[in-house]
């Protein structure tokens, strides 16, 4: 483990974007989305999953100079065309036309086509908080859990993030994956050779399994649940909602073929669509009741959740986001470390691309 | 068990609304959302809850004869005033304003405040479908719910409904309650005198149990999830986005200060607003993309996923909303089956109210 700042990585990955080709304020757009996630402390979602971005790209299926543009729209929607760019740069700009449609329909609601991997869903749903909005992102990705009583995967890990402002209390962020763990937890437990929990994946025979490889070798991920018992169908719903949001009203490919994020497994021949999904949205608070009113009334809401009474002192309750803007102070303050494997692989990047190395 | 036809439970359901003093519209339109619980197979929020309704109006707090009306707007957004109303004729009028507003904004969204027990999420969400819409319907409940970490209740079951039309095949039709499994499930556990599933509820002091009985005797239910290794996080933050999408956008009361149904618990003292509430969306697919493409593209998803391969033969894969629809069909042919002690509740009902007996 070896600890970088934050400007040391963002320079690097900002580096690594203008060496694929990808104009100044993309690359921009892209750094800033890949590091928040470094900052927030979700580590599989940031510098470590760079080269992953690179890969595609050298396989043409990322276009590092997108033509991203809406392609249908009515007063609260529109479809906007990612053009096989980064997801990182394709995302913000769906949420920025979703704010901007929010600004004088009330709402605005956008489903995005022809995209790649966003990064972390909360990041953009923070975007509207900004402007006083409620913000929701979603996404569908490769498909790894199968939906209750299926032995195929159909579904991605899928999260949805909704992000809610408050007055003097830091806004609510939940940002969530519709599976019972992350996958990063299960790769952490496979390098240590542990066991991961049941209830989490099933064999390639569809029965539950403590084996941390389950998914690798033919499993899949449960959805959020678990099992039928502890309502399993709930995360199916979940997973297949955000799956039709993000990828059947935009004309993206959907379920089992929605494309691959690593560069050694080919995309589905014959797509129903084009490219990963999103979805985003942007609801103005004062398009219900006056702003300052509604964000009191979270500061209320909020305080009552946070100071209600423990089952163990030490473990006080938290509010969604809570645990992530702590980390984001954190790694400000003291920088961001970073596993070996993960360093080599930057440097290798660095070698590839012909930058300085990280360090 | 005694099985009566549709016509005869719809008829009298309707004679309690009409001999509460609703007017004949707005008694047609409660029986209608009432009964569609009893077609679909959710017992637990049919004919057997009328008698919780009449407590609630005996008490003051459900206006027979309300004034529901919008009181706040934009192109794409409403708050509605239930006026205290049934919120079984509360609701469908908020839906109503969210499929008018999609037809001109292309969504529309209705945060609904002093409103009761809506019925069945699902029913609501449904009626967009008629209109090649994307419907949305949510509700925050009695506090029965305790975040993860925490030994309060703060959250009411908070069910999602998300309807989707599709083409040759039924809609789609996501309906389920943010705890791991309904409240209807465990008061059938606690009649049998079975035991819970561990991972359903936890006692008063905090801790998983099996003890059917263990809400009422001062316990929680978990949010879906169970515990925080396999995600109850992320019930938990599903079911505090219901509450303050309901509740604290529009100005219902939220968290623990939700009314309760029960008519022998008090509503809070000085709650944060007024009554319970609701959150309804409806979107028009062909605000996104052409109706036909989109709904075609669904009877292929649907297809894909109810033909995936299952773990047992025995138990084919489900679209959510196949059982509900299945049940329906089944009971408008061969009639409801009621309990001994929900005829009683009926009959008691009648007498009271100076009606006819059931039977």
């Amino acid at each position: 483990m070896t600890t970088f700042t934050f400007q040391e990585l963002y320079d690097f990955a900002h580096a690594v974007f203008i060496a694929m080709g990808c104009p100044a304020a993309q690359a921009k757009t892209a750094t800033d989305t890949l590091l928040s996630a470094d900052l927030r402390g979700v580590d599989s979602h940031g510098v470590a999953r760079l080269s992953g971005y690179v890969r595609l790209w050298e396989k043409g299926r990322i276009n590092a100079n997108p033509n991203i543009r809406i392609v249908h729209e009515t007063p609260s929607t529109a479809v906007v065309d990612g053009d096989a760019g980064l997801g990182l740069v394709v995302a913000p700009f769906a949420m920025k036309v979703a704010i901007e449609k929010a600004k004088t329909a009330g709402t605005g609601w956008v489903s995005v086509k022809n995209s790649n991997h966003y990064g972390i869903a909360g990041h953009h749903a923070l975007e509207a908080v900004k402007h006083d909005m409620i913000g929701m992102s979603m996404t569908n990705a490769s498909p790894l859990v199968s939906p209750t009583f299926s032995k195929e995967r159909l579904l991605g890990t899928n999260p949805i993030a909704v992000a809610i402002p408050a007055n003097e209390e830091p806004p609510y962020v939940g940002d969530f994956a519709t599976t019972p763990a992350a996958n990063g937890k299960l790769e952490v437990l496979q390098r240590k050779g542990g066991d991961a929990p049941l209830g989490w994946i099933q064999d390639k025979d569809g029965h539950e399994t403590t084996n941390a490889h389950g998914v690798k070798e033919g499993g899949a991920w449960l959805p959020l649940g678990g099992n039928r018992e502890h309502g399993s169908h709930k995360g199916y719903i979940l997973g297949s909602i955000v799956d039709i949001f993000s990828a059947v009203l935009s004309g993206a490919s959907y379920g089992p073929w929605a494309p691959p994020f690593v560069a050694y497994l080919e995309p589905a021949e014959n797509p129903p669509g084009e490219g990963l999904g999103h979805f985003m949205g942007a609801m103005r608070v004062d398009a219900f009741r006056p702003a300052d009113e509604f964000k009191s009334h979270m500061d209320n809401w909020i305080r009552r959740f946070r100071n209600s009474t423990p089952v163990d002192d030490a473990q006080p309750v938290v509010i969604p986001g809570d645990p992530e803007r702590a980390m984001e102070t954190e790694r400000k303050a003291n920088g961001i470390p970073l596993l070996a494997p993960v360093i080599n692989d930057l440097n290798s990047l660095a070698k590839k691309l012909d930058l300085d190395l990280i360090r």
